[in-house]
């Protein structure tokens, strides 16, 4: 069973996740990718019996299926009865409770979220938000992350175009930094904090990407990485899971055009994309984190290409160094069209 | 003129430093690596010319170099005279005052640390309390980085062995999330929380892969990493550049030691080491972080094994999943011995 630690220094989470019998000779370096081809690839339309049974599948009208959510094969985290909190000393630590989730996007093996049609993406945006609803009502679940690698420096193991979904049972640091900054600011100014800042961008425009109807890209003014993308709803939405069916095809419509925008300028680059939402419930102790969420948090997501390498500077200081200015990234990806 | 930035949101610096002329072309996706022979390599002996100008070097009693250290070529910070700080709007910036080094830790292209003698690991550890020294001396420094980046994987853009040490005027947020610990808990117990944790760990065991006479590795109960371990003094000790002569001579012969056993059991795995030392000037407003540092800070060096990628779940939730427990990270590590 996966088992989450948590040390007094950096007071954050660890998932402990030994996959079965890996022994150290199985980390040894070696740069081979794991390729799949059609063939044996478990995500491909006649190998849905390499995958654990199916949780969720859009039928497609010939027969088959559009998109097809299963369970992750190596699970980080699994459906255990009791939370087992515990103390070890300086240490805390309860057990591995929550889900983890692959979307398959597509039955086609070689196509990207960049590459499919519209009306293929929007499906894909409906699947994560029926997904995120479902396992949020779990009530031992407090925050549900969606995240995409694609490509093997970003973390795929396999090619064939899939998103994750992760269910914990607690509220991750890097959401708490979010909802504490947004709070604070609410109770100053009454203002959502994301609102503030589209204001600010749309008004300096520099940043801007795009402007559709309902959403607006960015690179963000500090931006850790070439080319990081910002994706959020233009008018005040502090939960993703709540999107109606025209939100959802306006997501599907400028994240896809986004995405077409990236590979245009930079080839088919590994990028990491993550939902950053609303927790699903609030630990207590935090209760603003939970009732006032709808005025103080804006859901967001960000695209991560990933053509520069985390090293020692990023680790020891957590802060990064970034060769392009998001300023000519927006340019650069508004020149480029999509 | 590189900048540092900070939104309002993550709350974190970020160094936007652009390479002259880089075109979004310079970043398309390829997997060459910038592989140098030892004629064209910049750190090798007689290609002195090839770095900026020296600032440092450990003399060879025969002639020449035995450690070397240089200004990096594309500095991430630079020595300008004013900080510059200016918020817009609800950002905040403020120019790229500092120091980027790099030290040359061999005359031998092709020996990494955990192939050097002692000796020679000795000089090195000697250098970088130095230029540690030197670099925080300067008034405008709060702190001062010291890392490593080990082969391609690791961030190394160059093969001959090298580490880098960065001045930087603000105290980094990795570094302030230590300090708050450590701080709250000499407060509440008047006890640094390294040594309870180091006390805890010794009693313990299991985590434990060496002790000697003044330092003790472990792999941390909340380890991010397959195999990341944590060299620090046995003893209360909260400034790095504070050691004497035979404090060095112990940290050479341990660091190698670990590299040794790493390598042993891993191969030649990439690698990024950081140290996490006290600040050097704490900011108006966190006196505590100056006076009574020497209480409850204690210093230590992260060694992170690069055999897993950062991938989507890791930057959305800033937590971890790590498929090996450190406790047999630990054990394998024992029994390879160095």
């Amino acid at each position: 069973m996966p088992e989450l630690r948590r040390g007094p220094i950096r007071g954050r989470w660890v998932i402990i996740a030994p996959e079965r019998g890996k022994r150290p000779s199985d980390f040894r370096v070696s740069e081979e990718g794991r390729a799949a081809s059609p063939d044996n690839c478990p995500f491909c339309p006649g190998n849905e019996h390499l995958t654990p049974p199916e949780i969720y599948r859009v039928k497609s009208p010939t027969g088959g299926w559009l998109v097809r959510v299963v369970p992750n094969k190596f699970p980080a985290l699994g459906d255990y009865p009791e939370l087992g909190r515990a103390g070890l000393g300086a240490f805390d630590r309860m057990n591995g409770v929550g889900a983890h989730e692959v979307v398959i996007e597509t039955p086609d093996h070689d196509l990207g979220l960049a590459d499919l049609p519209s009306e293929q993406v929007k499906l894909v945006v409906d699947t994560y938000v029926a997904r995120l609803r479902e396992l949020g009502a779990d009530p031992r679940v407090r925050y549900v992350q969606l995240f995409k690698n694609h490509g093997a420096r970003a973390g795929a193991s396999l090619a064939h175009s899939h998103a994750q979904i992760v269910a914990i049972p607690v509220v991750p640091s890097e959401v708490e930094i979010r909802l504490q900054a947004t709070w604070e600011h609410y109770e100053r100014a009454e203002r959502c904090l994301f609102c503030d800042i589209l204001q600010q961008e749309l008004g300096v425009g520099e940043r801007v990407v795009e402007e559709s109807e309902g959403y607006v890209v960015i690179a963000p003014y500090d931006s850790r990485f070439p080319f990081e993308l910002l994706i959020m709803p233009r008018y005040h939405a502090h939960d993703f899971t709540a999107m109606d069916e025209k939100g959802r095809l306006g997501l599907a419509d400028i994240l896809r055009r986004t995405l077409r925008r990236l590979k245009a300028l930079l080839g088919d680059v590994p990028y990491n994309f993550v939902l950053q939402n609303a927790p699903t419930r609030a630990p207590v102790g935090k209760p603003w984190w939970g009732e006032g969420l709808e005025y103080h948090y804006h859901w967001h997501l960000e695209i991560i290409p990933r053509l520069t390498q985390m090293a020692g500077f990023e680790w020891g200081t957590g802060f990064y160094i970034n060769p392009m200015p998001p300023e000519e990234a927006a340019r650069h990806l508004r020149e480029q069209g999509d």
